[in-house]
């Protein structure tokens, strides 16, 4: 049994989804978003956001959408406020500061992998003012964040409503949206209230390489192809990223996906806790942060692959469960961190 | 009969290089590159382009492979030349510019697409000098060229012997390097001599989605794996792209589809002679721009599909043949335009 | 006698100018631009210009001016169509394409330095379209141009209407605008009309370093406050640059010492054609490129300077008059000439 | 009396220096750093630095020396690592990101506005690694700190150590490097030491507006010359900039100014003291942080210029010191503050 936990994007196609993508293979097609499909896909957004006038534009890579979308949002003298532990600050080596031409970061902090509200109003109070100061720019946020924990819809929406009160954009890195959205049990459209800026991740839960910015107001969709091409993120045979988030997207697949990672990451979580693993961030989808007494990770290694954050006496392990993950495969993680 | 020649990007994927993609799908796979799919794709290069510690990058799209080799190759102060019709200058928005920092791109003069070599020698000798002025970077040419004609391997080495002496990088936008070694009847390493970066296409001919960034010296690699990542252009299901590239290099299915399309090109070329079109660039691989008899034009816009490069009395169109093109197609489309 | 004709930046500050910045140096002042003389700037140049709702921002370099000027016009997808001997283009070493991200110098001919207004129709018509092109941006034109000749003042608004009617911002490269001023006798007002950003030189005509970058709309003004900080043109001790531009504007000094470099380029002009010197550029203000005798060249070059533009059998010299020049300077170097 | 304590910019330029420049004005003189002052600058600070082979380049604003300087040293995709309140962070609109091309400032804690070296460890520790992240870059520090505070020379050489030991740069912005050295009694040569590059101020200290960027190793000098130029930073009447800098060096001026300015600090201090201020960092050289009594800030505020920080009940006031202030001048100021 190959046991892989290391990521969500170890993980494969979705049947279906690959279906979709050898089924548009039929024939020609034309380039660049302009296949039969892309149409579609952005109905199907629209109706699933309920933003009627939103404009969608798909690239193949998580950082591409987000750098992208920052750098729609933010000018180069503009500052992004984010959680310290955000992707787009620690695991993009700097695409969006090279995307939005020189933007700063700004990091703010929160429990659990989530931006306090009293540090986000700090942080937008010292942001901007005179000409010597990065000015106000954009609020990123995560969900499902990067700890595996999740907003709670309210706690979103009142901190987008304090960036918006202050004058700032709102940009939603959305690589596990569908998770969030299964672990709240809640919309696509609850999710992405409040937000400018969407980025909406395939890539992790069962496709091949897709993600979709949506921008709420189409306004910004000419130079966001604009910047789409110039940074090379503009497919020729657009048509296979068309067709794999459709397929996503058709009879709630995207949510189907996501309730089975899920579903793996909370079994996994309680086998975890019986384990003798210490969490400080409680996962709410389908990662974990699980610090093992050291014999359990010594027995797992040799058969489970998994990212190791520190070589501590209890060593820190993320296990990620993909959306393949079956019950099976995770007894048996459990089984060799019990010994 | 759908008579698709506006792009060799319009066509499908091959369907090997599809099966290796589903193949490549079965369980987990490491991301980012740590496919075991890739290191052969790495071995099969370096075989192909006799360049033993080359080492390889894969991306989804031409423009990234083009910019991120630039980039690797021209400081921000540097200069890019290039013939006045290259696609690093007049199709992709200004990529170039942006992944390098904002390099020039100095324009080069030549007949039938192809860098003139008096033309070079006098465009190298005006650049750089003084700190006022930009500095010498890279040559990059283009084989097949935009024209649709092709550089002989001799011209093409003259030109890039005259860069080096000069002290300039050399970079090949390969495109269509298939449809050129074709054309030529030459080795993939006749063709990468003289080069210090080739972008390798592989979407026009036959793949997906994936280019490969070949670098003949080795020493690039960890700042070029640095600049993918941040230009967000690093795949996390890589595997996808590795096997895409496999398949494509595997038994030479490169330069069979290209002889396939390049003899399809041919034949539409004879038949274009017969109907009274007149070139301005002798085809020599996939494409053509032919200026047809407006009537014949007429007639044909209603079925066929191409891109028209000018509306004049006798209007400029570009004819290209991807790999599937057949007899028939072709013969179709040259009854049309004959009437 | 020092003959030093190779610059107008070779010259000493008028000490006019240099009382001015000693006077400025009383006491404290507030930083940044909020000392007291920028008010009056402001209010002076927009009486010369007839612009009465024109923003001012002051830098020490026209470089500078000019980059920061193009990156508040031009996106960094856009172009900027300039005539290819423009300084812009030839000796900023890249610093437009710094400043804006990116965006593409498009060169276009002209006789005599001057873009050409069919050439700049074409160059228009060929700009823009699609995603994949760089987009229409700024026309950046020169006065008194690179070549040393002038514009009239209706071919200048030929070309800048041009450029507004098909939606391009336009900037006028002023390093010498009030060389051309002189030499077409016009007002300040005639040259800057058609613009919507002029940098208007001060440092090449008797200041010690200043240019004003001037905005018609002052809804750039903010942005272009950032755009000065960010980019490091923000003087913390300004008061010498707004003392200096005002000691220059003031009773029209930088009218005088333009007439009295462009009188001395003049004298010079006629004695060139004495000695046999050709001119492929017709010099009106106070630059000339001339085509001299070996023998010519040979008996001037210990004693006098000026740059060698080539080394021909015929060496092309740059002959460059700053406002202090004197008719003994120039007959003297006129009789080396003459031998 | 015009009590102006907001900046030492706000100060006058120093008679020798301004002497200097006049004297520089006496006929031409070639541009762009080729003039006869600029060698005799270079010698004179390889000698005050004891690095014999060092090259210097001087600029006219302290934000251009310092994103010039970290160009220099850190790729677009490295991480600067610098305190919370650097200058570099907090006051200068995102220079260091727009010259570097979007490198990372990375913040690291520490008391009295001063690095922590646990905290520089953890940091250092934190950076690079794998192509998802920021890359080590370098270590810029601040002395006199943005606080006021000055670092001891073994605390400096403890946190240079560190960071080369790591492979990172050190980059020293010594905008009031006088200062430190007059408040520790040091050297230029103790203070330089351990670095790779400093910004060596000289505008806030007596100069108009001149800086100097001291490169150790004479291998950054070419690239940066075209950094400079490129960045528009390139006087073309530098013998101004070479003027000034030459006469703050001479017979140790810059020392005399600074110890004047640091001895009105240290009298503004024990003043300060005696009326009940609160001061969170310990000054050390000429500026104060000061939490004054409402009543005394309301009895100043009409009578002297300073920065307020905050509007708490105790208003925290930013208080400089430049190198004019008499004791007639502290000693009024206090006794607004004491009533």
């Amino acid at each position: 049994m190959n046991l892989n936990f290391a990521s969500d994007n170890t993980g494969p196609v979705h049947p279906k989804i690959l279906e979709a993508m050898v089924a548009a293979n039929a024939g020609a097609a034309m380039p660049y978003g302009n296949d039969p499909w892309m149409p579609q896909v952005t109905e199907r957004i629209r109706d699933l956001f309920d933003w009627p006038e939103a404009e969608v534009l798909l690239v193949a890579t998580g950082t591409g959408a987000n750098a992208l979308a920052l750098a729609g949002l933010v000018p180069p003298w503009g500052s992004v406020l984010c959680h310290r532990i955000a992707h787009i600050e620690e695991d993009e080596c700097g695409a969006p500061e090279f995307y939005t031409g020189g933007a700063k970061l700004t990091l703010v902090d929160g429990a659990q992998g989530r931006v306090d509200p009293d540090a986000l109003a700090t942080a937008i109070a010292r942001t901007g003012g005179s000409v010597h100061n990065v000015q106000k720019g954009a609020l990123s946020l995560t969900n499902v964040t990067e700890a595996g924990t999740v907003y709670a819809l309210e706690d979103l929406h009142r901190l987008t409503r304090t960036a918006r009160d202050a004058g700032l954009a709102t940009h939603l890195d959305g690589a596990r949206f569908a998770n969030a959205c299964a672990a709240l049990g809640c919309s696509a459209a609850d999710m992405a209230r409040g937000f400018d800026m969407v980025s909406l991740g395939g890539t992790k839960n069962g496709c091949m390489g897709v993600e979709a910015i949506v921008m709420r107001d189409p306004a910004h969709h000419w130079e966001m192809q604009l910047r789409r091409k110039r940074a090379a993120q503009l497919w020729s045979k657009h048509r296979f990223l068309s067709a794999q988030m459709l397929a996503y997207l058709e009879d709630d697949l995207w949510l189907e996906t996501a309730r089975s990672a899920n579903a793996a990451g909370q079994r996994l979580l309680a086998g975890l806790r019986k384990v003798g693993a210490d969490m400080d961030w409680e996962p709410a989808a389908n990662l974990a942060f699980a610090r093992l007494p050291r014999a359990a990770h010594d027995r797992a290694r040799a058969e489970a692959q998994y990212y190791l954050m520190d070589e501590a006496e209890r060593p820190l392990c993320r296990l990620v469960c993909d959306w393949t993950k079956t019950d099976a495969e995770v007894d048996r993680l459990l089984a060799l961190f019990a010994g």
